[in-house]
Protein backbone atom coordinates (compact mmCIF):
# COMPACT_ATOMS: atom_id res chain seq x y z
CA UNK A 1 0.00 0.00 0.00
CA UNK A 2 1.20 3.41 -0.84
CA UNK A 3 0.16 5.90 1.83
CA UNK A 4 0.44 9.68 1.62
CA UNK A 5 0.40 11.00 5.05
CA UNK A 6 -0.24 14.53 6.38
CA UNK A 7 2.07 15.42 9.03
CA UNK A 8 0.06 18.78 10.17
CA UNK A 9 1.38 21.78 10.76
CA UNK A 10 4.59 22.68 13.22
CA UNK A 11 5.97 19.35 14.55
CA UNK A 12 6.48 16.09 14.73
CA UNK A 13 3.77 14.84 17.25
CA UNK A 14 1.13 16.86 14.87
CA UNK A 15 0.96 13.55 13.09
CA UNK A 16 -2.15 11.55 13.84
CA UNK A 17 -1.59 8.42 15.71
CA UNK A 18 -2.57 6.13 12.77
CA UNK A 19 -0.43 7.84 10.62
CA UNK A 20 2.87 7.07 13.30
CA UNK A 21 1.65 3.68 13.43
CA UNK A 22 2.08 3.45 9.41
CA UNK A 23 5.23 5.19 9.41
CA UNK A 24 7.23 2.83 12.22
CA UNK A 25 5.88 -0.48 9.82
CA UNK A 26 6.42 1.28 6.40
CA UNK A 27 9.41 -0.68 4.64
CA UNK A 28 10.73 3.51 3.29
CA UNK A 29 9.17 6.52 5.15
CA UNK A 30 9.57 9.43 2.51
CA UNK A 31 9.50 13.11 3.48
CA UNK A 32 8.37 15.54 0.67
CA UNK A 33 10.03 18.79 1.17
CA UNK A 34 9.65 21.81 -1.39
CA UNK A 35 5.87 22.55 -1.29
CA UNK A 36 6.01 23.14 2.12
CA UNK A 37 8.24 22.16 5.43
CA UNK A 38 7.79 21.25 9.05
CA UNK A 39 9.19 23.51 11.58
CA UNK A 40 11.20 20.92 12.76
CA UNK A 41 14.84 19.04 11.29
CA UNK A 42 14.31 15.76 9.58
CA UNK A 43 16.36 14.86 12.40
CA UNK A 44 14.22 15.08 14.67
CA UNK A 45 11.62 13.06 12.62
CA UNK A 46 14.00 10.44 12.30
CA UNK A 47 14.52 10.23 16.29
CA UNK A 48 10.92 10.07 16.96
CA UNK A 49 9.99 7.46 14.55
CA UNK A 50 12.88 5.54 14.84
CA UNK A 51 13.14 5.29 11.31
CA UNK A 52 15.46 6.61 8.63
CA UNK A 53 13.61 9.32 6.72
CA UNK A 54 14.26 9.72 2.46
CA UNK A 55 14.32 13.42 1.42
CA UNK A 56 12.02 13.84 -1.76
CA UNK A 57 12.84 16.77 -3.50
CA UNK A 58 10.77 18.18 -6.48
CA UNK A 59 13.45 16.79 -8.74
CA UNK A 60 12.79 12.94 -6.86
CA UNK A 61 9.00 13.02 -6.95
CA UNK A 62 8.97 14.22 -11.15
CA UNK A 63 11.49 11.57 -12.17
CA UNK A 64 11.91 9.39 -10.08
CA UNK A 65 8.45 8.44 -8.82
CA UNK A 66 8.74 4.80 -10.67
CA UNK A 67 11.67 4.45 -7.70
CA UNK A 68 9.10 5.45 -4.36
CA UNK A 69 6.60 3.71 -5.71
CA UNK A 70 8.59 0.46 -6.17
CA UNK A 71 7.60 -2.36 -4.33
CA UNK A 72 4.22 -0.42 -3.22
CA UNK A 73 2.21 -3.48 -4.70
CA UNK A 74 3.53 -5.59 -1.74
CA UNK A 75 4.75 -3.30 0.90
CA UNK A 76 3.88 -0.31 2.50
CA UNK A 77 5.48 2.83 1.55
CA UNK A 78 5.12 5.96 3.65
CA UNK A 79 5.51 9.26 1.68
CA UNK A 80 5.05 12.14 4.28
CA UNK A 81 3.96 15.40 3.25
CA UNK A 82 3.47 18.49 5.33
CA UNK A 83 0.35 19.93 6.25
CA UNK A 84 -2.10 18.10 4.53
CA UNK A 85 -1.59 15.60 1.52
CA UNK A 86 -3.96 17.02 -1.19
CA UNK A 87 -3.36 20.75 -0.62
CA UNK A 88 -0.65 20.53 -3.30
CA UNK A 89 -2.06 19.39 -6.69
CA UNK A 90 1.55 17.61 -7.19
CA UNK A 91 0.52 14.39 -4.66
CA UNK A 92 -2.77 14.10 -6.54
CA UNK A 93 -0.74 13.67 -9.94
CA UNK A 94 1.35 11.43 -7.72
CA UNK A 95 -1.98 9.01 -6.55
CA UNK A 96 -2.95 8.88 -10.62
CA UNK A 97 0.54 7.53 -11.39
CA UNK A 98 0.53 4.76 -8.59
CA UNK A 99 -2.81 4.09 -9.64
CA UNK A 100 -1.75 3.17 -13.23
CA UNK A 101 0.44 0.84 -11.77
CA UNK A 102 -2.59 -0.89 -9.65
CA UNK A 103 -1.05 0.09 -6.85
CA UNK A 104 -3.59 0.38 -3.63
CA UNK A 105 -3.21 3.81 -2.24
CA UNK A 106 -4.18 5.58 0.76
CA UNK A 107 -4.43 8.92 2.20
CA UNK A 108 -4.46 10.53 5.75
CA UNK A 109 -5.85 13.70 5.76
CA UNK A 110 -4.51 16.35 8.46
CA UNK A 111 -4.02 19.75 9.24
CA UNK A 112 -3.26 22.72 6.62
CA UNK A 113 -2.85 25.91 6.21
CA UNK A 114 -6.24 25.95 4.11
CA UNK A 115 -7.91 25.48 7.29
CA UNK A 116 -5.34 26.27 10.38
CA UNK A 117 -5.57 29.81 9.32
CA UNK A 118 -9.27 29.80 10.61
CA UNK A 119 -7.16 30.35 13.28
CA UNK A 120 -7.12 33.94 13.00
CA UNK A 121 -11.33 34.10 13.88
CA UNK A 122 -11.92 34.57 10.20
CA UNK A 123 -14.84 32.49 8.92
CA UNK A 124 -13.41 29.52 6.98
CA UNK A 125 -17.11 29.66 5.26
CA UNK A 126 -16.00 33.54 4.01
CA UNK A 127 -13.00 32.47 2.25
CA UNK A 128 -12.86 32.65 -1.83
CA UNK A 129 -10.00 30.90 -3.74
CA UNK A 130 -6.61 30.57 -2.91
CA UNK A 131 -3.85 32.46 -4.60
CA UNK A 132 -0.24 31.88 -3.99
CA UNK A 133 2.30 34.47 -4.05
CA UNK A 134 5.95 33.89 -5.72
CA UNK A 135 8.97 36.23 -4.46
CA UNK A 136 9.35 39.02 -7.05
CA UNK A 137 12.55 39.85 -8.97
CA UNK A 138 13.77 42.87 -10.61
CA UNK A 139 12.44 41.97 -14.25
CA UNK A 140 9.61 39.16 -13.12
CA UNK A 141 6.49 40.22 -11.34
CA UNK A 142 4.09 37.98 -11.97
CA UNK A 143 1.17 39.57 -11.21
CA UNK A 144 -2.15 36.99 -12.06
CA UNK A 145 -2.65 36.25 -8.49
CA UNK A 146 -4.22 39.86 -8.37
CA UNK A 147 -7.45 38.79 -10.72
CA UNK A 148 -8.40 35.93 -8.42
CA UNK A 149 -7.96 38.35 -5.57
CA UNK A 150 -10.19 40.80 -7.30
CA UNK A 151 -12.97 38.52 -7.55
CA UNK A 152 -12.89 37.78 -4.38
CA UNK A 153 -12.73 41.32 -3.66
CA UNK A 154 -16.36 41.91 -5.64
CA UNK A 155 -18.03 39.23 -3.98
CA UNK A 156 -16.50 40.64 -0.32
CA UNK A 157 -14.67 37.37 0.22
CA UNK A 158 -11.70 36.85 1.92
CA UNK A 159 -8.37 35.31 0.22
CA UNK A 160 -5.26 33.18 1.67
CA UNK A 161 -2.56 33.94 0.09
CA UNK A 162 -0.04 31.49 0.35
CA UNK A 163 3.44 32.85 0.49
CA UNK A 164 7.01 30.92 -2.02
CA UNK A 165 9.31 28.89 -0.43
CA UNK A 166 12.78 28.21 -2.53
CA UNK A 167 14.36 25.43 -1.30
CA UNK A 168 17.17 23.62 -2.98
CA UNK A 169 16.95 25.65 -6.13
CA UNK A 170 19.94 25.57 -8.23
CA UNK A 171 22.26 28.92 -8.93
CA UNK A 172 21.72 30.44 -11.79
CA UNK A 173 25.31 31.44 -11.86
CA UNK A 174 26.78 28.56 -11.56
CA UNK A 175 24.41 26.20 -13.55
CA UNK A 176 25.75 28.30 -16.15
CA UNK A 177 29.32 27.42 -15.73
CA UNK A 178 28.01 23.99 -15.47
CA UNK A 179 28.13 23.43 -11.53
CA UNK A 180 25.59 22.66 -9.39
CA UNK A 181 25.33 24.79 -6.42
CA UNK A 182 22.05 25.27 -4.71
CA UNK A 183 20.86 28.86 -2.65
CA UNK A 184 20.22 28.39 0.86
CA UNK A 185 16.46 27.92 1.29
CA UNK A 186 13.74 30.98 1.56
CA UNK A 187 10.71 31.12 2.73
CA UNK A 188 8.90 34.54 1.63
CA UNK A 189 7.55 36.79 4.82
CA UNK A 190 4.02 38.53 5.64
CA UNK A 191 6.05 42.32 5.22
CA UNK A 192 7.18 40.64 1.55
CA UNK A 193 4.14 39.48 0.90
CA UNK A 194 1.97 42.66 1.92
CA UNK A 195 5.02 44.67 0.09
CA UNK A 196 4.42 43.07 -3.20
CA UNK A 197 0.90 43.27 -3.28
CA UNK A 198 0.94 46.81 -2.92
CA UNK A 199 3.65 47.09 -5.65
CA UNK A 200 1.30 45.75 -8.12
CA UNK A 201 -1.20 47.45 -6.84
CA UNK A 202 0.63 50.57 -7.91
CA UNK A 203 0.74 49.10 -11.10
CA UNK A 204 -2.82 48.00 -11.69
CA UNK A 205 -4.42 50.74 -9.56
CA UNK A 206 -7.61 49.32 -9.44
CA UNK A 207 -8.01 49.22 -5.78
CA UNK A 208 -7.87 45.49 -4.85
CA UNK A 209 -5.08 45.66 -2.76
CA UNK A 210 -4.55 49.66 -1.97
CA UNK A 211 -1.71 49.88 1.06
CA UNK A 212 -4.95 50.63 3.44
CA UNK A 213 -6.59 47.34 3.07
CA UNK A 214 -6.85 45.19 6.03
CA UNK A 215 -5.06 41.78 6.32
CA UNK A 216 -4.17 39.34 8.84
CA UNK A 217 -0.47 37.39 8.94
CA UNK A 218 0.45 34.73 10.38
CA UNK A 219 3.35 32.40 11.30
CA UNK A 220 3.70 29.11 12.73
CA UNK A 221 0.22 28.42 12.61
CA UNK A 222 -0.43 25.16 15.40
CA UNK A 223 3.04 26.07 16.62
CA UNK A 224 3.62 27.38 20.53
CA UNK A 225 4.99 30.00 18.73
CA UNK A 226 2.74 31.28 16.73
CA UNK A 227 2.22 34.85 15.69
CA UNK A 228 -1.17 36.80 14.67
CA UNK A 229 -0.95 40.31 13.51
CA UNK A 230 -3.90 42.31 11.72
CA UNK A 231 -3.51 45.72 9.85
CA UNK A 232 -3.48 47.49 6.62
CA UNK A 233 -1.51 46.19 3.90
CA UNK A 234 0.99 49.22 4.70
CA UNK A 235 1.59 48.20 8.29
CA UNK A 236 1.74 44.64 7.79
CA UNK A 237 4.98 45.42 4.83
CA UNK A 238 6.82 46.59 8.22
CA UNK A 239 5.71 43.59 10.91
CA UNK A 240 8.15 41.13 12.07
CA UNK A 241 6.45 38.32 12.55
CA UNK A 242 9.64 36.34 13.11
CA UNK A 243 10.86 32.40 11.40
CA UNK A 244 9.03 31.10 8.86
CA UNK A 245 6.46 29.93 7.49
CA UNK A 246 4.25 32.95 6.75
CA UNK A 247 0.79 33.08 5.55
CA UNK A 248 -1.72 36.33 4.39
CA UNK A 249 -5.35 36.75 4.59
CA UNK A 250 -6.40 39.58 2.74
CA UNK A 251 -9.91 40.81 4.45
CA UNK A 252 -13.02 40.81 2.75
CA UNK A 253 -15.55 43.34 2.76
CA UNK A 254 -18.33 40.15 3.70
CA UNK A 255 -16.64 40.12 7.73
CA UNK A 256 -19.53 39.90 9.80
CA UNK A 257 -19.02 41.41 13.81
CA UNK A 258 -17.43 38.80 15.23
CA UNK A 259 -15.07 37.76 12.82
CA UNK A 260 -13.70 41.29 13.54
CA UNK A 261 -13.53 40.80 17.77
CA UNK A 262 -11.59 38.48 17.42
CA UNK A 263 -9.06 39.34 14.83
CA UNK A 264 -8.92 43.21 15.84
CA UNK A 265 -7.02 41.75 19.30
CA UNK A 266 -4.67 41.55 16.77
CA UNK A 267 -4.37 44.81 15.55
CA UNK A 268 -1.12 46.48 14.99
CA UNK A 269 -3.09 49.50 15.94
CA UNK A 270 -6.69 48.74 17.08
CA UNK A 271 -8.37 52.82 16.20
CA UNK A 272 -6.64 52.05 12.50
CA UNK A 273 -8.26 49.27 12.43
CA UNK A 274 -11.61 50.33 13.33
CA UNK A 275 -11.55 53.66 11.76
CA UNK A 276 -10.75 51.47 8.33
CA UNK A 277 -13.07 48.69 9.45
CA UNK A 278 -15.96 51.37 9.50
CA UNK A 279 -15.35 53.69 7.05
CA UNK A 280 -14.73 50.22 4.38
CA UNK A 281 -15.94 47.10 6.02
CA UNK A 282 -18.71 47.51 7.61
CA UNK A 283 -21.59 46.10 5.40
CA UNK A 284 -24.54 46.08 8.21
CA UNK B 1 -5.42 26.08 29.86
CA UNK B 2 -8.27 25.46 27.36
CA UNK B 3 -7.57 23.45 24.44
CA UNK B 4 -9.88 23.10 21.37
CA UNK B 5 -8.42 19.59 19.76
CA UNK B 6 -9.27 18.81 16.40
CA UNK B 7 -9.89 14.94 16.16
CA UNK B 8 -9.98 14.32 12.44
CA UNK B 9 -12.31 12.55 10.46
CA UNK B 10 -13.13 9.06 11.05
CA UNK B 11 -12.04 6.92 14.28
CA UNK B 12 -10.11 7.37 17.61
CA UNK B 13 -6.62 7.42 15.90
CA UNK B 14 -6.70 10.65 14.15
CA UNK B 15 -6.01 12.47 16.96
CA UNK B 16 -2.51 13.98 16.77
CA UNK B 17 0.15 12.40 19.03
CA UNK B 18 0.05 15.91 20.44
CA UNK B 19 -3.82 15.89 21.25
CA UNK B 20 -3.64 12.44 22.44
CA UNK B 21 -1.38 13.46 25.24
CA UNK B 22 -2.87 16.57 26.07
CA UNK B 23 -6.18 14.63 26.37
CA UNK B 24 -4.75 11.89 28.89
CA UNK B 25 -2.99 14.44 31.04
CA UNK B 26 -6.34 16.90 31.13
CA UNK B 27 -8.70 17.61 34.14
CA UNK B 28 -11.72 17.35 31.62
CA UNK B 29 -12.60 16.61 28.39
CA UNK B 30 -15.69 17.78 26.74
CA UNK B 31 -16.77 16.27 23.41
CA UNK B 32 -18.59 18.55 20.94
CA UNK B 33 -21.17 16.63 19.37
CA UNK B 34 -23.51 19.08 17.42
CA UNK B 35 -21.69 20.12 14.56
CA UNK B 36 -20.09 16.73 13.30
CA UNK B 37 -20.02 13.44 14.41
CA UNK B 38 -16.85 11.33 14.62
CA UNK B 39 -17.44 7.70 12.65
CA UNK B 40 -17.13 5.99 15.99
CA UNK B 41 -18.94 6.18 19.22
CA UNK B 42 -18.44 8.31 22.18
CA UNK B 43 -17.41 5.11 23.82
CA UNK B 44 -14.57 3.53 22.00
CA UNK B 45 -13.29 7.14 22.52
CA UNK B 46 -13.53 6.94 26.36
CA UNK B 47 -11.67 3.54 25.73
CA UNK B 48 -8.99 4.56 23.71
CA UNK B 49 -8.56 7.36 25.97
CA UNK B 50 -8.74 5.96 29.48
CA UNK B 51 -10.88 8.86 30.25
CA UNK B 52 -14.50 9.61 30.62
CA UNK B 53 -15.57 11.86 27.99
CA UNK B 54 -18.38 14.28 28.52
CA UNK B 55 -20.81 15.24 25.99
CA UNK B 56 -21.16 19.06 24.87
CA UNK B 57 -24.25 19.03 23.25
CA UNK B 58 -25.86 22.87 21.63
CA UNK B 59 -27.66 23.66 24.53
CA UNK B 60 -24.42 22.92 26.70
CA UNK B 61 -21.88 24.80 24.81
CA UNK B 62 -24.49 27.82 24.28
CA UNK B 63 -25.97 28.40 27.85
CA UNK B 64 -23.44 26.24 30.43
CA UNK B 65 -20.09 27.73 28.62
CA UNK B 66 -19.24 29.22 31.96
CA UNK B 67 -19.11 25.59 33.52
CA UNK B 68 -17.04 23.80 30.45
CA UNK B 69 -14.24 26.61 31.05
CA UNK B 70 -14.32 26.78 35.07
CA UNK B 71 -10.76 26.42 35.96
CA UNK B 72 -9.06 26.53 33.10
CA UNK B 73 -6.90 29.01 34.05
CA UNK B 74 -5.28 27.06 36.47
CA UNK B 75 -5.88 23.49 35.33
CA UNK B 76 -5.72 21.78 31.98
CA UNK B 77 -9.34 21.53 29.93
CA UNK B 78 -9.60 19.61 26.55
CA UNK B 79 -12.60 20.38 24.41
CA UNK B 80 -12.42 17.85 21.63
CA UNK B 81 -13.79 18.65 18.06
CA UNK B 82 -14.34 16.42 15.10
CA UNK B 83 -12.83 17.51 12.42
CA UNK B 84 -10.55 21.29 12.83
CA UNK B 85 -12.08 23.21 15.61
CA UNK B 86 -12.08 26.38 13.60
CA UNK B 87 -14.35 24.80 10.67
CA UNK B 88 -17.61 25.49 12.80
CA UNK B 89 -18.17 29.41 14.15
CA UNK B 90 -19.18 28.53 16.96
CA UNK B 91 -16.13 27.61 18.23
CA UNK B 92 -14.66 30.55 17.95
CA UNK B 93 -17.58 32.16 19.43
CA UNK B 94 -16.48 30.25 22.89
CA UNK B 95 -12.77 31.30 22.08
CA UNK B 96 -13.69 34.60 22.68
CA UNK B 97 -15.48 34.09 26.01
CA UNK B 98 -12.22 31.82 26.93
CA UNK B 99 -9.91 35.28 26.40
CA UNK B 100 -12.93 37.57 28.31
CA UNK B 101 -12.16 35.29 31.07
CA UNK B 102 -8.56 35.78 30.47
CA UNK B 103 -8.04 32.14 30.06
CA UNK B 104 -5.19 30.57 28.09
CA UNK B 105 -6.76 29.15 25.00
CA UNK B 106 -4.59 26.65 22.40
CA UNK B 107 -6.14 25.02 19.35
CA UNK B 108 -4.93 22.05 17.71
CA UNK B 109 -5.72 22.07 13.94
CA UNK B 110 -6.70 18.79 12.52
CA UNK B 111 -8.00 17.62 9.35
CA UNK B 112 -11.23 19.28 8.52
CA UNK B 113 -13.85 17.95 5.66
CA UNK B 114 -12.86 21.65 3.85
CA UNK B 115 -9.85 20.28 2.98
CA UNK B 116 -10.63 16.35 3.06
CA UNK B 117 -12.34 17.04 0.18
CA UNK B 118 -9.30 16.95 -1.99
CA UNK B 119 -9.73 13.15 -1.59
CA UNK B 120 -11.86 14.21 -5.09
CA UNK B 121 -8.50 15.04 -6.96
CA UNK B 122 -10.37 18.20 -7.16
CA UNK B 123 -7.91 21.15 -6.80
CA UNK B 124 -8.44 22.79 -3.17
CA UNK B 125 -7.27 26.04 -4.96
CA UNK B 126 -10.04 26.17 -7.75
CA UNK B 127 -12.63 26.27 -4.65
CA UNK B 128 -15.04 29.65 -3.94
CA UNK B 129 -16.81 30.00 -0.90
CA UNK B 130 -18.53 26.76 0.71
CA UNK B 131 -22.09 26.38 1.92
CA UNK B 132 -24.29 24.43 4.22
CA UNK B 133 -27.57 22.59 2.88
CA UNK B 134 -30.26 22.01 5.40
CA UNK B 135 -33.06 19.73 5.64
CA UNK B 136 -35.94 20.87 3.35
CA UNK B 137 -39.58 20.41 4.98
CA UNK B 138 -42.81 20.56 3.16
CA UNK B 139 -43.12 24.21 3.60
CA UNK B 140 -39.42 25.24 4.67
CA UNK B 141 -36.97 25.15 1.39
CA UNK B 142 -34.59 27.56 2.47
CA UNK B 143 -32.47 28.99 -0.79
CA UNK B 144 -30.05 31.20 -0.12
CA UNK B 145 -27.16 28.97 -0.48
CA UNK B 146 -28.17 29.11 -4.42
CA UNK B 147 -26.89 32.47 -4.76
CA UNK B 148 -23.42 31.78 -2.83
CA UNK B 149 -23.40 28.54 -5.60
CA UNK B 150 -24.21 30.75 -8.31
CA UNK B 151 -21.36 33.45 -7.53
CA UNK B 152 -18.83 30.86 -7.34
CA UNK B 153 -20.24 29.12 -10.64
CA UNK B 154 -20.05 32.23 -12.71
CA UNK B 155 -16.09 32.63 -11.35
CA UNK B 156 -15.87 28.22 -13.09
CA UNK B 157 -15.14 27.52 -9.39
CA UNK B 158 -15.75 24.62 -6.96
CA UNK B 159 -18.52 24.43 -4.33
CA UNK B 160 -18.50 22.28 -1.70
CA UNK B 161 -22.03 21.69 0.24
CA UNK B 162 -21.82 20.64 3.49
CA UNK B 163 -25.01 18.75 4.76
CA UNK B 164 -27.00 19.07 7.54
CA UNK B 165 -26.94 16.62 10.59
CA UNK B 166 -30.09 16.93 13.16
CA UNK B 167 -28.51 15.72 16.60
CA UNK B 168 -30.52 15.82 19.80
CA UNK B 169 -33.60 17.58 18.10
CA UNK B 170 -36.39 18.13 20.66
CA UNK B 171 -40.07 16.46 18.48
CA UNK B 172 -41.89 19.47 18.02
CA UNK B 173 -44.94 17.75 18.82
CA UNK B 174 -43.75 16.48 22.21
CA UNK B 175 -42.83 19.81 23.05
CA UNK B 176 -45.96 21.63 22.59
CA UNK B 177 -47.25 19.10 24.93
CA UNK B 178 -44.64 20.34 27.62
CA UNK B 179 -42.07 17.26 27.48
CA UNK B 180 -38.82 16.67 25.91
CA UNK B 181 -38.40 14.09 23.73
CA UNK B 182 -35.61 14.13 21.37
CA UNK B 183 -36.04 12.70 17.45
CA UNK B 184 -33.07 9.70 16.29
CA UNK B 185 -29.85 11.81 14.46
CA UNK B 186 -30.42 12.20 10.98
CA UNK B 187 -28.01 12.69 9.00
CA UNK B 188 -28.15 14.41 5.24
CA UNK B 189 -27.08 11.89 2.33
CA UNK B 190 -25.61 12.87 -0.88
CA UNK B 191 -28.83 11.79 -2.29
CA UNK B 192 -30.80 14.11 -0.67
CA UNK B 193 -28.56 17.19 -1.63
CA UNK B 194 -28.43 16.29 -5.21
CA UNK B 195 -32.39 16.01 -4.69
CA UNK B 196 -32.87 19.26 -2.85
CA UNK B 197 -30.55 21.26 -5.35
CA UNK B 198 -32.03 19.94 -8.38
CA UNK B 199 -35.83 20.97 -6.43
CA UNK B 200 -34.07 24.92 -5.75
CA UNK B 201 -32.88 24.55 -9.48
CA UNK B 202 -36.39 24.21 -10.38
CA UNK B 203 -37.26 27.11 -8.52
CA UNK B 204 -34.86 29.04 -9.30
CA UNK B 205 -34.47 28.49 -13.13
CA UNK B 206 -30.85 30.33 -13.52
CA UNK B 207 -29.24 26.59 -14.67
CA UNK B 208 -26.88 26.94 -11.61
CA UNK B 209 -27.55 23.42 -10.25
CA UNK B 210 -29.31 22.11 -13.04
CA UNK B 211 -30.00 18.10 -13.32
CA UNK B 212 -27.12 17.89 -15.94
CA UNK B 213 -24.28 19.58 -13.63
CA UNK B 214 -21.98 17.23 -12.61
CA UNK B 215 -21.22 16.94 -9.02
CA UNK B 216 -19.17 14.60 -6.84
CA UNK B 217 -19.99 13.29 -3.53
CA UNK B 218 -18.27 11.99 -0.85
CA UNK B 219 -18.77 9.71 1.82
CA UNK B 220 -17.08 8.28 5.42
CA UNK B 221 -13.81 10.73 3.68
CA UNK B 222 -10.50 9.87 5.67
CA UNK B 223 -12.31 6.23 7.03
CA UNK B 224 -11.18 2.80 5.32
CA UNK B 225 -14.46 2.63 3.63
CA UNK B 226 -14.10 6.32 2.13
CA UNK B 227 -16.64 6.11 -1.16
CA UNK B 228 -16.53 8.63 -3.62
CA UNK B 229 -19.38 8.86 -6.57
CA UNK B 230 -19.00 11.28 -9.19
CA UNK B 231 -22.07 11.79 -12.06
CA UNK B 232 -24.86 14.42 -13.11
CA UNK B 233 -27.11 15.31 -10.12
CA UNK B 234 -29.69 13.14 -11.02
CA UNK B 235 -27.29 10.64 -10.88
CA UNK B 236 -26.06 11.70 -7.89
CA UNK B 237 -29.86 11.85 -6.50
CA UNK B 238 -30.08 8.06 -6.93
CA UNK B 239 -26.73 7.24 -5.86
CA UNK B 240 -26.39 5.46 -2.14
CA UNK B 241 -23.49 6.12 -0.35
CA UNK B 242 -23.52 4.14 3.07
CA UNK B 243 -23.58 5.48 6.39
CA UNK B 244 -22.81 8.96 7.01
CA UNK B 245 -20.88 11.50 7.03
CA UNK B 246 -21.58 13.22 3.49
CA UNK B 247 -20.59 15.93 1.61
CA UNK B 248 -21.18 17.22 -1.94
CA UNK B 249 -18.82 19.22 -4.23
CA UNK B 250 -20.87 21.12 -7.48
CA UNK B 251 -18.12 20.49 -10.07
CA UNK B 252 -17.03 24.18 -11.63
CA UNK B 253 -15.89 24.70 -15.34
CA UNK B 254 -12.66 25.73 -14.55
CA UNK B 255 -11.73 22.17 -13.61
CA UNK B 256 -8.48 21.30 -15.48
CA UNK B 257 -7.55 18.37 -17.21
CA UNK B 258 -5.73 16.34 -14.25
CA UNK B 259 -8.75 17.08 -12.00
CA UNK B 260 -10.89 15.83 -14.65
CA UNK B 261 -9.01 12.63 -14.72
CA UNK B 262 -8.74 11.59 -11.42
CA UNK B 263 -12.80 12.55 -10.91
CA UNK B 264 -13.37 10.72 -13.82
CA UNK B 265 -12.52 7.48 -11.90
CA UNK B 266 -14.85 7.88 -9.77
CA UNK B 267 -17.86 8.60 -12.47
CA UNK B 268 -21.09 6.27 -12.29
CA UNK B 269 -21.17 6.10 -15.80
CA UNK B 270 -18.01 7.32 -17.39
CA UNK B 271 -19.42 8.09 -20.85
CA UNK B 272 -22.24 10.82 -19.57
CA UNK B 273 -19.17 11.97 -17.87
CA UNK B 274 -17.27 12.27 -20.33
CA UNK B 275 -20.11 13.64 -22.84
CA UNK B 276 -20.95 16.58 -20.41
CA UNK B 277 -17.65 17.29 -19.79
CA UNK B 278 -16.65 18.01 -23.03
CA UNK B 279 -20.17 20.20 -23.89
CA UNK B 280 -20.49 22.17 -20.75
CA UNK B 281 -17.00 22.32 -18.79
CA UNK B 282 -14.15 21.91 -21.21
CA UNK B 283 -12.66 25.36 -21.32
CA UNK B 284 -9.23 25.58 -23.16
Amino acid sequence: MFYAIGLGLADEKDVSVKGLEIIKRAERVYLEAYTAVLLVEKEVLEAYYGREVIIADREMVESQSDEILEGADKVDIAFLVVGDPFSATTHTDFIIRAREKNIPTRILPNASILTGVGCTGLSLYNFGQTVSMVFFTDNWKPASYYDRVKENVALGLHTLVLLDIKVKEPNLEALARGRIVYEPPRFMTVAQCAQQMIETEEEKGEGICSKDRLAVGVARVGADDQEIVAGTLEQLAEADLGKPLHSLVLIGKRMHDMEKDYVREYAVDKKVFDDIFAKHYHQS
